[in-house]
């Protein structure tokens, strides 16, 4: 006997500035003539809390909000928990929706815990932050750290929609910027030398206006950073045709960085770091130029994003290998950059010996030290920790 | 911008008796070439554990083991975590997959958890009971209770196969036998008279030689009833074409029944009181005739299963129908037979006054008391609790 089970679903990404304006207020009408629950954090609450329950209330939505203290330490199953118990308190019903509205963190714990209240509601996101809008909002994964490993539960769960307000970015904090920056940085070095170069022509600014100017690129890079990556999450939704994933550049040490410093050091730099690192392994290899990975490196640093940490050393290295492979089917499916742009995959360790680390590791430690520090990374207390 | 994601999967039933034989072991070829982790229970790792390992290492399947005891209040994600944890802690990976061989709770959690690993891992089902062979391990549903709410956390995530070894019910106690057939007779009423009847006729016998005997007669009952249930399943086994499905009958009271016992009152018990106090009110109703819910009742009190509980209230039945609506998207969708081996559903609550649930609970607390107490419940400890 067998049982067949096809699930088909399809959702839009909505990028538009001045969302939660009542003209725009069409995004919302997924939310008509459901029970909504918010699930949003104390600074958005602060920021945006009255805008959204204004635009709720004026559609007659009915709605219950939540606030929840949230970050990377926290991404846990406890926190799952709370919103599956706020929903569950509230009556939250089947045909009911979550409502996801702060940044990357909040959409992996509302994603998760919609996969599983009554095996599965509806949840839209209303990513406030520049990775939620480029990257963690914009797909169907949710998940949490378990046992300090990263990400490693979690769920396939498509969203119902997903809002991108740029306007949002406006009040966020520059560390904030940089680890959005850092993920864009990630998706042109593996697809699109035209967007690498456009964060190389406006970063300061799109870093100092808090990606409000220049007017025009910044829309662009947005859209292009969602674009792209959305061409990617296209072709292996679920991860399940093939486990090479461009998307996994900067992705192989920075969860083990991120383990390793209690998620002190932040994602974005993690990334960072791990993109650094990669580069220069791409060069060791003899698959990279040295003067694109110069390049790769200058604008990380120039940026103000880091290209290393004391935590990195071989073992976290290996480490780091040994995990992915258990995470990728039995391969390293390492990604590196051939080029600004163009990337492919290192599939056995072979080549990944102690030497070539201990190599780029002594290079990435040595160069312009005082740059390598991120606005977050340069209070001292955290400096002393990470870096 | 736009995101599609289709997924698709197919999965395999085998029924036969006999599987942990090494000549039978074609079945557990899914199992080879993966580093599996199996989950059990401690009376079935006393009875088939050494078997199962034995087969596993027959077959130089690289396996690692877990020992849980599990039951219905247990099926918590404390438990689903202690999955997981063990998971990371043998490095199970992508492709890797857990077992889950035990009865019904066993596969609920393990499925639940097989759903979260890594975003979902692969599973098989090895269910030991009745209840799992032809009701909870065949289905693509996993879940735990929370907030003392019945299964209202959980997942839709397909096994990659599912073993029926109709051997190993032999060794259940009766009371456990008792829970399958709650089912059986649940499947039987919605969709098949000619099963009811074959129940009816060799009840006493299926009982009391644990599903061995007549030797025929008990393995095309499996066989039907997990057929019939399949058919229901395909139809819908995300429960998102519908939210009317003849399987729920038996499912609209029994939950509160279960959350209010505190799960001291098992679900198959729960079951068998749901059907009879729904019959009641399709009699009540005008739906079904007097003759035909009186030969369910009396079935079920022939075989030792309960028709009331003490716990069984007006206030509990309208909570139930209030709960059932959230559920079922603010339908209450119940299922009532119009006559044996056919049902329809009530859509609305107007019917269901409380007048009409005060005379049936009446009708159903006199008959016959001796006879509603299945075995399990005839504990003295449990009969003052739930009876």
């Amino acid at each position: 006997m067998r049982l067949e089970n096809n699930l088909s679903r399809t959702f839009d990404i909505l990028v538009e500035p001045g969302l939660l304006e009542s003209k725009h207020s069409d995004a919302f009408s997924v939310l008509d003539d459901r029970h909504v629950l918010v699930i949003t954090t104390p600074t958005v609450d602060r920021l945006y809390g009255e805008r959204m329950r204004d635009l709720l209330a004026t559609r007659s939505v009915d709605f219950d909000y939540l606030v929840l203290e949230l970050s990377e330490a926290r991404k846990t199953l406890d926190y799952v928990q709370q919103v599956c118990a706020s929903a569950i308190y509230y009556g939250i019903g089947r045909k009911d929706t979550l409502v996801a509205f702060g940044g990357g963190v909040c959409s992996d714990i509302v994603g998760f815990a919609a996969s599983m209240i009554r095996r599965g509601i509806s949840h839209i996101r209303i990513p406030t932050t520049l990775v939620g809008q480029m990257d963690a909002g914009i797909g169907i994964k949710g998940g949490v750290n378990f046992r300090s490993k990263k990400n490693v539960l979690g769920c396939f769960h498509p969203p119902a929609a997903v809002l991108v307000d740029p306007v949002f970015l406006a009040t966020l904090a520059i560390p904030s910027i940089l680890q959005g920056l850092s993920e864009i940085i990630k998706v042109a070095l593996v697809a699109d030398r035209y967007l690498f170069e456009a964060v190389g022509t406006h970063g300061e600014t799109l870093v100092f206006s808090r990606f409000q100017q220049p007017d025009d690129a910044s829309l662009e890079i947005l859209n292009q950073s969602i674009k792209l990556t959305l061409a990617e999450l296209q072709q292996n939704p679920f991860e399940d045709q093939t486990l090479e994933r461009l998307l996994d550049f900067g992705h192989t040490f920075s969860p083990d960085l991120e383990e390793e410093s209690g998620f002190v050091l932040s994602h974005g730099d993690a990334v960072a770091i791990d993109m650094a690192l990669t580069c220069t392994l791409a060069t060791e290899l003899g698959i990279m130029s040295v003067e694109d990975s110069g390049e790769v490196i200058s604008l990380l640093q120039r940026l103000g994003l880091p290209i290393w940490s004391r935590l990195l050393s071989v073992n976290l290295c290996h480490s780091a290998i040994c995990h992915a492979m258990v995470h990728r089917g039995g391969a390293v499916n390492l990604v590196v950059p051939t080029t600004i742009g163009k990337a492919r995959f290192i599939r056995s360790p072979e080549q990944l010996d102690e030497n070539v680390f201990r190599r780029c590791i002594d290079k990435l430690s040595k160069p312009n030290e005082d740059l390598t520090l991120s606005g977050i990374a340069k209070s001292e207390s955290l400096r002393k920790i990470v870096m």
